[in-house]
């Protein structure tokens, strides 16, 4: 190993410690981040320091994110790299932060080595990318970008029934605002995230570069039943809409097989959810995905006539076509990176809102050796995450230089 | 109508009237009053302030259970009427509070009329009856009776990890324990409740007397799996607990109908409980009743047959077994109160506790026109609820005269 190699591993293992007691959670053993919160607070913080301790100029954008940019980006729109640090309820430490960390240690790596980017270099942090408090991913690239209008996302809820227009000022933030100028910032976007599946570990390569995402959507499922006694209300007097759920989830994992997608129900919620009392009201929602859009779309139909069967309602929560990464950034980079698989995902990113934007991005993805996600369990190789430094430095390089 | 009738009118829409904002939901129209909150300190000062209106001596037991005494029971047992104030998540106004407020009025009543008890005569106020907050229903009773072992109870935590020891504490308030000498004090016990069914609809009568709760109980169903990312983990690579509950739901309906009893899946709790998340853990909790103990015994055992296949763990948090109540005092009371019929039970209640402690004990339902309970629907007719009230005047009058 060089000189550089160990500084780069003692530079990642600093910044890692930075992060890791941050909305960690000691009993699950996993991070709860989750937007305008104290702990999106401090991860806010702890960016500002990071592009401030660089030189970098701190930017927010009306939609919240926040971009540190090594030159002007007014005078020309730059190169931009990074990802996001809120998490999932119990989230591992690598989905979000690893995109962020690698690109700043990027960064260090062109400043140590004398660099001079011909264009402005950016490192973006993207706000409530999990949409684990709203119930909408990719809230803040949404918002920037005006796919998510902004009057609906302050009027979302969180479970305690608080909008995100009261935990922005809560938060002592402003409202936010689509912010075109923002984007037309960026001449290009490269998100580097860890991998949520064992493509990799099949393929042998350390790093990926992305190619699409497939079709994938959020549906909420409500099942509306009458509260009543558990213990004296007779079977054939109930409306138990438990038992529709119930019904629900497993006809969307038979439906899922069926259409050869995948489709889950992670999220419920229960009214008024006592041991002895039949429930009023249950709330499920479905997570559907899948390389074909028509496949997703006709699981949601087959969904949909389900329930409306047992007296629930379907609505659409959100909805993200396919999206393809720019085929000639995505073939020039791997003409930088040489040997380099290219993979499709079923997960969303910032990086495929910004696509459908018309903002030229690709991804890079890092080797996860149990393909486990949006878990306490969720994991990275120290070395395969230098890999991915290293194809980051190499790929602003190439895209900077 | 009497004059005195007209008074119990009145007084009955007063003291109706006071309660009625106590813990109160604005959105779901029902009751929130757990043990140990706000509103139950509320309940608690008001029960002390009846007491003290009418010139009774207020007494707590070891287990936190208020007593309101007309005479002295340490001199001779006396006569206890009373039920609990506190209620299921958004319940009704009944299930509870219209027997504490039925033996008031009785007593009320009967001063009123000049009537000198031979014996004391006492009103109870239950602590904890649903068990929504802590998991076990009938808490105070069955700490005072040395059922629940205080140590278990005041390891109980609520949905926040609290327990009950820290509960008390912070209420102010001092530890529990059994109490039988408090239990020496209950020559017999009458407790009048709204009917949870629609027994006495179908039988034209406002006021029943019960014969007997049937054996029920409370079982949790842990499903462990494995947390993972809802877009790319494949089908089959999945270990969704979800898939296993939704199956025990539907099993446990269909075993219900087959065994000839109810059971209900009314609560679950879900780990993380995020849209993109396969979930690590659901916890299912399940309600079965039914007229034979060997039914109920024998839907658990099939549904814990079922939930093993499933790597599912089945633990009993609590069984009583069929509680018939005194059948002397009930026969007595019959004759006091003339044609009135007698009904079972599907709910359990602080009744079935003392009478499986030995006290002589007896219950009194009032009419309920939709049968529904443990919801804000909940409803019982003015003209009803006074039926109940000349019924348990009557009672006490026989027992204390």
């Amino acid at each position: 190993m060089s000189d550089g190699a160990v500084t780069t591993t003692q530079a990642f293992e600093r910044i890692w410690d930075e992060l890791a007691p941050v909305g960690h959670d000691g009993g699950s053993g996993g991070y709860r981040r989750y937007a305008l919160t104290r702990e999106d607070d401090t991860l806010r913080e702890w960016f500002a320091g990071a592009a401030a301790a660089r030189g970098l100029e701190l930017v927010e954008d009306r939609a919240g994110n926040q971009w540190a940019w090594w030159g002007d980006p007014d005078a020309e729109p730059g190169i931009v790299l990074g990802s996001h640090l809120d998490s999932v309820p119990d989230g591992g430490a690598y989905d979000g932060p690893l995109g962020v960390v690698s690109a700043l240690l990027a960064i260090d790596a062109l400043m140590m080595d004398g660099f001079v980017p011909r264009r402005p270099l950016g490192v973006a942090c993207f706000a409530d990318e999990e949409g684990a408090r709203f119930g909408v991913a990719c809230a803040g690239s949404r918002i920037l970008a005006g796919s998510l209008d902004a009057d609906r996302a302050l009027g979302l809820r969180d479970q305690d029934g608080t909008t995100m227009a009261d935990a922005l000022r809560a938060a002592g933030r402003e409202s936010v605002a689509a912010d075109p100028e923002a984007l037309r910032r960026v001449a290009a976007f490269v998100e580097l995230h860890v991998e949520q599946g064992r493509g990799l570990v099949d393929l042998g390569h350390p790093v990926a570069l992305g190619s699409a995402i497939v079709p994938h959507g959020r549906w909420r499922l409500d099942f509306r039943g009458e509260a009543n006694h558990a213990g004296t209300t007779r079977l054939e007097d109930r409306h138990d809409p438990m038992l529709g759920y119930a019904a629900a989830v497993l006809e969307a994992r038979r439906l899922a097989a069926h259409h050869g997608i995948v489709a889950t129900c992670g999220k419920v919620r229960v009214e008024p959810n006592g041991v002895n009392a039949i429930p009023s009201h249950v709330t499920g929602w479905l997570d559907a995905r899948g390389q074909d859009a028509d496949a997703v779309r006709a699981l949601v139909a087959d969904m949909t006539a389900f329930a409306t069967e047992r007296d629930a309602e379907v609505a659409e929560e959100s909805w993200t076509d396919a999206t393809a990464f720019e085929a000639d950034l995505t073939t020039r980079l791997g003409e930088t990176l040489g040997d380099v698989p290219v993979l499709a995902t079923g997960a969303g990113h910032d990086a495929g809102i910004l696509a459908q934007a018309g903002v030229p991005t690709a991804m890079l993805f890092v080797r996860n050796p149990t393909g486990v996600s949006h878990s306490p369990e969720e994991y990275a190789e120290l070395d395969d995450c230098l890999a991915g430094v290293d194809a980051l430095t190499a790929v602003a390089r190439e895209l900077a230089g």
